[in-house]
């Protein structure tokens, strides 16, 4: 539908002011350049926001919160910290993960189909498992596997069996981000890299795994920002999707 | 299956020795660090294999192309220029675009699902090609909006009209990079971006479009290098068979 | 008038000696290479001066203000934090503003013209503020627009109508940078473009939003260092200034 | 006017379709991202357009100029070669600046008001006249000092005399770009300052002269991207148009 | 022994499973992109295993330390702090020493051939006992020269004499970076060359040595990441140990 | 021997004049800084030098090849072109190996020891070779192994039994680079890494590769300057002669 | 004297021990990648050494200054901190100027000649305060003009004067580092150009100034490190000498 | 002389017009931001000038030297090439260095003071061509020692004893960028530090000598830019004018 013809059907009636207006404007342009998310009219009614916290004081975090839960019962917060949560009316009933930095309103959706999480060192828990609280959070079905590197190949082998049914596999690695390209010759499903700010001196603070994964000769892997496990568990629950809405 | 099942499994007899070696050591470790792809054993089976011909001579380019299609009867190669296709053996009835760089020998399969490649400007156009052309080659339907900056509103909004039934979409986008958070608020498929080189000064060769792109507010982008049309289009490729694979 | 002639003219007593200094060395040597700021003649007779506060202790910024004040009877600060307001003496009647902090001293002068300074995420407040305050400070008057990826597109719409009449546009964003090339898509005043900090990992502290506002596609956009908001306010207002003189 | 009020004066007949689309879409969105400038409806209306011909084969160079001529008379191209001259319609009668790649097409407007392009070394010569021509296209009065650093003080005074009443000026300059600070210490009106690649070295292709103009301790000054005389000629004289339009 | 004859010998009975296994996956992949270290397998039966201690807490560490210490009574922490140690169980009798972040269990090894470091300043101190520290740890005999920059000729010309029959010199040099170039030119024992964050201004943290030590004149030095003194402990080792086995 | 000892020794009649110069200065300082190599003295008595032939114009490589050719017998040019072979004097025999762009005169000498060179791809053939070419050279025995990741996991396999008799391993790598931490996961020999400047965009000409590779999570890894096959094949010939001396 | 004339003179007699080790030696090898400074032999009898005090702990500092102090009686310090005055014994007679981080032990030399500091900012005071003291400490004649940038052009041109009779001038300055551009135009005497680190975002800690400085087209200008005030005043201070050594 | 002062002696007929201005003005203004050289009074009455030619038209360069020759008799031009060679009128008899690219009209003067240029490899040498032809220029006595890296100690020592009597050395070097310490530590006139370009890979084309020379351990260095060779020499010979001056 063209904006001619939406201008038309709501002329003639045919559309609602509601229904034009979002037809015409969707909620693209408002969102560019911005710090909040401000997610697609399909979710906002009734469905979860997310609010970024880092850089908000629990004043500001509190009344955003307050009014995305009016509005949907559900919020999930980023990059949260103990007095974000605080700073919450208690009504809200939130809590706040301190591994990931995950503060979450309401409950989780039932589980559809499967996202799984893999990373190996122990130091890139927490941009990990906010990959994986996101996508949960979103609705889909996640399973973790973080002991890739540590206990012997058994595990890895696992792992692998883990993801042939997956429709999205989130790989979490700093120093030099060769995971993703190692898992990409091994596994089928699309794979969202995370590059991790875990190493020192010539890691740059993630810049080195970052550029390993954007060059991985491995192809079918796409690259979120540095320690970014919240945009890699959306991007793999929205790829999920495509698999579950198909059903 | 892990290991100590597969091994067993061959000692009794249950697998050939060459199911044995393929669940054991898949197609992975070797690709890690290469250039050449070397894709997935189910693909390799009949199915195509991609070669990367920059920095390789025609005489290579010749010896490997010969090769996979005596395998397979299809080839792709990437960043090919017209002396790699003169390289080639006439009877491989091999065609290059010039415009994308893509060397093709055999028929496209037939089209299922549907990826949308998305530029704005005229600059971009090869790297747009190269990712339309790579996910056409492995299978699936491809739809291309290459003016959405050019005449108007209107072809943007039929744009999205075209996206809504989408399995992902391929943004392409040099300079600033802004268009993937723009199309990023507006649709809902999942993203894959992808920075071009074009532009000058302050841009570096497309790096003012990477970082853009990887500090997108709008999440579910995942972004390939700089003027990697082909990873784009490969992993889209990837995204769209999670949908189509369902059906 | 050359400099042969502002000699003659001073020898023929038709300039004073203080004319003559400031036609032939004008103020402009002594800043070059300055943190401090040194502004015109005009301003300076009456106006206000302007002092980067930043590693300066609350003695030296005290010292500054109070000569300025004894000049001008107006001061404004930078950069300021609550030791810098302790510092100074009661007599001067200062106020800080924590959110930009701006430090003032002296009364606003009434407003001519309008600057509009918009801002979408509630993490780029600071900066947005000290380039409102800087611009109203120095005779410009001022419109925010903070809201603009908040709460819908409304609010984008009627921030729009509300810069069809503005002499100067501020456009303030951190992480991507894309909005001031939505806005310059939009509106026609001149645009000054302020990249915040805003953001982590690849954003490497503005430096992606920078990038993307120095090569934006849209045009008539000038662009000031990462989280300067002074600059901006400065620039905005002699923009505007450009239109109220000619009034 | 907001979404709501535009869909019901339309529906009421109170607002043409294309009164409700440009009011409700503007030309913003398709910008963003977009190699092309698709400038604002006034000007598209019988108004000049510009075209950036780097990286465009004469053939597409031609279909655009000629599309745009048909529509408004006028066209501009920038970082245009001979061969895409050559490629044009000799019907265009269009003519190319080979120190600035300009390519004009149709005769400039009467000039209005008053941009001065400062700049000191003979290398920046191009991205000078790129500036100054782009300013006089789009209807600025437009005067050139390019000998400041060259013949001695006199000139450079001289040129300060000519600033005087200018609305805005452009400075270019490469190597450590400090003419703007110097300037900007002498001079009241706006500046937008142009980094240029010109140097060696430590330059690192103008990046010297860009972060020396973004840091500098002048006010007043907006920075475009190097060797963008066009942005700097379009930004300065958007600043003229101020003054100008409320004569 | 390649893939198939393993799988044979398994078959006859040749290779109990977990021969096999070893042989077949090694423990290769799951080191890739990991942030512990996983020896090899002849160093695991009842040898050291290394644990990078950054970025976990002290529960985390003292998991890992006992697990090891089950299996093979000794092991190394690097990067460790008080609260590290503080965490272990006192049963394991652990030290911590505090100028390298080295944490040990268990007893050195019966020194074997000779590695010397080489430092120059106090500053450079840390890292240079941590490679030394490692380097003995895993069994090589350990000479330190940490005076070469301070006393005067001599004492350089003396660690000259010593290195004579060493098998391996780690260089730790910081702020330019020169002293493995002049130690190259002088010495015949292979070098590993370590950088470390020693400096300030534009020594961007040890990034002007560590390009001056890629870029040598002087050929023969390998080089590790800035102030990693462990790596560089432990590759000095590894080459020791070709001198030592073949004795 | 110290200095005092040396003069003593000296003036005793005990050593010669050129022994004590030899023992009190070294070749050391002379050499730090240049662009030319000037190996030990034990080597140039009879031995090979190797001479940078980029930068220099064929008349002086010419005058340096006769003149070592003059002492040893035996000369290597690195980065030779053709035009550098024209311009010798043809009596010398001297090759050009154009693939590794080494530049022989005279006859290899017997192997010792082994080094083996690993990589992958075709387009890193040149750099490869020139590390396997200089090992050779110095008189190490030499084994490639360029097909690790082209034709299935069997030769990765073959090239790990190669590598377990090695004294060192050359890994040279281009994109994401992360070759070296796979292998250095498998095999115990010290690893000298070399990153290529194979791959585009984000590599930012083998930066890339050289970040993973500085950043590998597996120890044992020495990195030498992008494309810097001559260096690595120096130090594997050092650690190799390590092993082999002791014989 | 050439090595060969030295050892025979040493063999008859003619020098003695010390004398034939100090022409034969220098001090120059082990300074080289060092963090202590080792002055030259001249020096070092009766004469100065400066430490590097950043880095090392107050027990360290204390030594070194000890065994100087016994040495030469006088002793510098730089990058001092309160804690290294403190660890001083009391018999040292230590100050600490908290500004500039410069310790000294023993009295100032008679001053000879003349060398210039400029800066403008009251934030660039420490460094420029370490250049004049440390110039101040080695024997030179120091005249501070920090005035520059605030007073009005008086101050500058009598600045100007101040430099006519100088041997050098070290010009601080931070942000865009235009000063030494400006005095290079106004002043003869070699200049000694500090950038420092004052400034925020685009400024990169002191890069901005550094490339300016790097790339002014005034010549006659030396840079040191960014914050470099020790380095700059050597460097003046060994400058000075040359005008004060002829006298 | 303050400019109150100047005013007054002006209009008591005390400075002729040329005077006051000369006083007032100074040559500074113009020079700042400017490719061109426009050097100290002293030296343009009757003395040289420096022309950079790089980036200039064969035609542009004809008329600034035919200009300046007409005034001095003597003009240098930097970066040139045969074209501008042939450019110039037979008339002016200029000669062009290939090897320095310094194209010079007149005579040279009487050599005064001395200047020693030290470089280690033939690739440096139009670097350090460019440096000791601008000193020789200028007015300096210049000796050259090129060889410091190639034949042996004996050259570095005479270099060495060469030095001594200098009042200023130029080092240039390339890669690690390492000679300017080692000499630091041995000599004791100021030196002036020239990376040069040569080198590749993390070489950066400079960068990593240039950041070493920063950040060197041996005080008494000032830095200029990358393969800066005219620079190096202008400074080398203001540092020996004080020495000589004082004669």
């Amino acid at each position: 539908m063209n904006p001619d013809q939406v201008l038309k059907a709501f002329a003639a009636g045919e559309l609602t002011l509601e229904q034009a207006k979002s037809r015409l404007l969707g909620q693209s342009i408002v969102d560019a350049g911005c710090a909040q998310l401000d997610m697609h009219r399909e979710m906002r009614a009734g469905g979860p926001e997310v609010v970024y916290c880092e850089g908000k004081t629990p004043e500001q975090v509190a009344a955003i919160f307050t009014e995305i839960h009016n509005h949907s019962g559900r919020v999930l917060g980023t990059r949260a910290r103990p007095e974000h949560l605080e700073g919450l009316p208690e009504a809200l009933g939130a809590s706040l993960d301190e591994t990931s930095g995950l503060l979450r309103v309401g409950p989780d959706p039932e589980p559809r189909g499967k996202v799984v999480v893999l990373s190996a060192g122990t130091s890139d828990l927490g941009v990990a498992e906010e990959a994986a609280g996101t996508a949960r959070f979103l609705g889909s079905g996640v399973e973790r596997r973080y002991d890739c590197g540590v206990a012997g190949i058994q595990r890895l082998f696992s792992a692998m069996d883990a993801v042939r049914d997956a429709s999205a596999i989130v790989v979490v690695a700093g120093m030099e981000g060769a995971l993703p390209s190692v898992v990409g010759g091994m596994a089928a499903p699309p794979i969202v890299a995370v590059p991790t700010s875990v190493g020192y001196g010539a890691n740059f603070q993630g810049l080195a795994a970052l550029l390993a994964m954007l060059n991985s000769c491995a192809p079918g892997i796409g690259v979120v920002n540095i320690d970014n496990g919240f945009g890699a568990g959306f991007l793999a629950h929205k790829i999920n999707m495509q698999a579950v809405d198909r059903d």
